[in-house]
């Protein structure tokens, strides 16, 4: 075979591949590894990027931005490669402006946004359910949980609309699905959005800037850093930029990987993009009907980011944190901003234009998207909005090899059936990728967590005399996971006692009357009178 | 440019590339057209096979096989092609065996099971209520139906949950499910399902097989020959088979479509492959994001069709038609079958293994799958069953350049903001596919619907003079249909009137109560004398 040859194959050079790549060739130095890339640049879905600013220039993230201190694997990953992070600005009012274009704009310091007592008490409730339904879920195995059938049945949104008493509530978390995927909550699994939660230690810790959770802390420098180093440390010889990945073939003897223009033969090969990525090489033999349906069935989020940056963080001299909570209108395409002033001292804000509404404003200009942005800021944060140095923003659906941000998503009925696809391996090739994580999937975090997992995996296959036995055992257990436990045999269960009940009430009631009129009067009298007595008739 | 040049290629032989090809070519006989093709044969989803049979070798379809009057596009080709259909047998008792293994097997010889009376009012009511929504919805603008986002943001499995009173009506609703789309209730949007109700004329239609519904008639000699003669018609050489198009690229002077061994350019595309398939091929400069999301978001069904050739129809003669309905179970892989006899008096059964049941079956051996469906046939129509000549069976899933079957499903939440996507062109690529059929979308005709749809649009763009003035109007509708309007300033509306009610009232209620504990006991007394002149109190 004239095809160079290597121990691993390494499809994607992001968090995970690029994690994977140094797990590897620390635990066995003499291993091949090569990494092939689509894109013209590491570090997939974050990328840093030099914008001009108050004092010449500096760098923004123009993809993932935040890491937390619960997010072990990133932590760690930060301190071995000597990054620094700093606080999430938080300090001062926050704007919050939901009920449509003509609702009061309203501030508030505290965490929440001031509530009506039945929309806190809607709040709570909520969170306390989905905190509650989460807890009992098996990352490794959320079908096994109590009602998983039952709650991957539905979207999100019908779950919303059986247990969310008010409209603010349901305008709120409708907002906050937006953020957190870039998609609708008529367009995601409840048992997903359970798993994801669950991931993250909680709903909570999703959506903060408090201590533990996603909106934590920044890098120093950005995020794409952490790639590069990582780079750098696996030599840029082993990885192929502007490679895509066209086809893998599988032999008894090895796999064959091919590129436009290359053919590469390795032991094994580890796909680290995202599903539907990874849904567009050709497969041969192909996958089986299991995995095939999973990645026809996990669509990725839409999302804008936005940065603009400031001579003076004007925001703060008004007593503004910079955070804007918004509902999409026709005026206001971002459903959410913050502070994003850089650790120099540069000024900035960064935004949001998430889901549906960036679908509807991707058809639009740039210029009209950044007039339409400055428009809202100059709304909610004062006229010194207007008097920007720079506008730049990133809409990851038109980025070759990536397609959106940020992250894949399971829609009704897949995960039940489909689940354990995810992560077993198909002959030579592993998954990896941060839709494979069980501790913060579909954050950096997690996409590191995968690609060591996934590292494992191949050591066990490769030289498994490096591992440990507690390593061994780690990467058999992805491997030896099994088909979900069906009983097709047991009719599932629904009680319509209650409908039975109502029924033969009626019936019986209505027969009764017909049977003998006069009770109808003498019901009315004595209905009324036990009503007369509490005050209910008029 | 060295590529071979034409004015249109097409890819995918199946009936809607080979109907739009010949349609090209009727209208202008000087077009160069060309078909790309990755299977080794024309046909897509129809495959007639030869196999052994009483007499001989006969001739049965392990594809797509039945054709209904009402079903016009497809009538109309079999007419002109000389072709000839019979009907579907089904004379006799059918057996009925819902409610796992261990329920009573039951026959009957209407066109329904016999039901308990709440039974059958929630089966009438059920399809009242989808036939009534369905008939008010456009297949042109599905979005613009009066409640179309509330249906599109649940699983028609949720609408199964709030409408339907009996767990036998859902176990029915959910095979039914499963035989037509290869899926569960769970995995397809509500919306979606009335769509497809819509373009059949009904649910009632796509069950049957009384005149006009889809299992009405079957075509003597299989129906791939539709395909065959379309083939022989456009000319072989204009198809190349073992041909996928891997990418196509489009720029101001045309397009260019590649195979892997051939690359040729052209001044249109009909890429006729269903929606999975086609967000296989690399689209340089990529499609438009809402197009990306569209078809990562309607994966396609799983079914496994099996045929067992006799000696004897053993079953006519022990007064069976041959359709059996049975809920899966570990014993029983398949969902439904029918009479297979052929034209030439070869007894066979036809039958199919569907939905999640598919996916769990495909994982045995193909001698595992044919003793069960021996075994169930034995059970439910006699011990003849076990003396068959011939069991063949195709899984849809694993056919290359396939994936599955019947049909591509919209997933919740993606109609209602990407079915623009659907059919509308982007640039030189249009689409065509049963997908993106308005009459009878997932069959045969709406297969050739689509490519004359697709076919009118290129010759409006090619040679507008060989159109009349209706063939005009017609192609420019589908390239003109806008994105749908949202307002995203109006609030869903949602009355939380009986939720503040009861809240309101228990309130009072026991404000009441504890302002005056007496009138507790005083209630009881009441309550209890008035519930014991009807006899309710023991």
């Amino acid at each position: 075979m004239s095809a160079r040859s290597y121990d691993v194959v390494i499809v994607g050079a992001g968090l995970s591949g690029l994690s994977a790549a140094r797990h590897l060739l620390k635990k066995n130095s003499s291993l091949r590894v090569l990494l092939l890339e689509g894109k013209d640049r590491v570090g997939g879905r974050t990328m840093s990027s030099k914008l001009p600013a108050a004092q010449g220039k500096d760098v923004w993230d123009l993809g993932g931005q935040w890491v937390g201190s619960s997010q072990m694997y990133v932590m760690d990953l930060i301190r071995e490669l000597g990054l620094e992070t700093y606080p999430q600005y938080t300090a001062g009012k926050k704007v919050y402006h939901m009920g449509g274009p003509r609702a009061k704009v309203r501030t508030y310091t505290n965490s929440l946004p001031s509530m009506s007592l039945l929309t806190l008490l809607d709040l709570k409730h909520f969170q306390w359910q989905i905190d509650r339904m989460s807890q009992s879920l098996s990352m490794e195995d959320p079908t096994s949980a109590p009602r998983a059938l039952e709650y991957d049945s539905m979207t999100l949104s019908s779950y919303m609309d059986k247990k969310i008493w008010t409209q603010s509530l349901r305008m709120d978390i409708e907002l906050c699905t937006r953020s957190l995927f870039g998609m609708e909550p008529s367009q995601i699994s409840f048992l997903y959005f359970l798993m994801y939660c669950r991931a993250a230690g909680g709903i909570l810790h999703l959506l903060e800037t408090t201590p533990g959770s996603a909106q934590e802390s920044r890098i120093k420098g950005g995020t794409q850093q952490l790639s590069e180093k990582l780079a750098d440390q696996i030599g840029r010889e082993n990885i192929h930029l502007n490679s895509a990945v066209l086809e893998i073939q599988q032999g008894p003897e090895g796999a064959v990987v091919r590129t436009r223009l290359d053919t590469f033969s390795c032991r094994a090969v580890i796909v680290t993009c995202p599903p539907h990525l990874a849904a567009q090489i050709q497969y041969v033999p192909a996958l089986p009907p299991a995995r095939q349906r999973l990645t026809q069935s996990m669509p990725v989020g839409h999302m804008i980011k936005f940065i603009v940056t400031y001579r003076t963080a004007f925001w703060r001299t008004n007593g503004f944190s910079g955070e804007i909570v918004v509902q999409p209108s026709s005026d206001c395409p971002f459903c959410i901003t913050f502070d994003a002033t850089s650790p120099r001292g540069n000024p900035g804000l960064v935004g949001f234009i998430s889901g549906a509404q960036a679908n509807d404003w991707s058809y639009k200009t740039v210029e009209d998207r950044r007039d339409a942005v400055i428009q809202s800021l100059v709304k909610y944060l004062g006229p010194e909005a207007s008097d920007f140095i720079h506008y730049a923003e990133k809409d990851w659906a038109k980025e070759e090899y990536n397609g959106g941000c940020p992250v894949n998503v399971m829609v009704p009925g897949m995960l039940t059936y489909y689940h354990p696809s995810l992560r077993r391996p198909c002959g030579r090739i592993h998954w990896a990728g941060t839709e494979t994580a069980t501790h913060w999937c579909g954050y950096m975090s997690g996409a590191i967590q995968s690609g060591l997992r996934a590292a494992l995996e191949v050591l066990e296959r490769l030289s498994p005399k490096v591992l440990s036995q507690e390593e061994l055992q780690e990467a058999q257990a992805s491997t030896t996971h099994t088909l979900p436990h069906r009983s097709w045999d047991l009719a599932p269960q629904k009680t319509y006692l209650p409908v039975c009940l109502t029924v033969t009430t009626v019936t019986l009631g209505v027969a009764l009357l017909l049977a003998n009129p006069c009770l109808y009067n003498e019901m009315i009298e004595q209905g009324s009178a036990f009503l007369q007595k509490f005050g209910f008739w008029c």
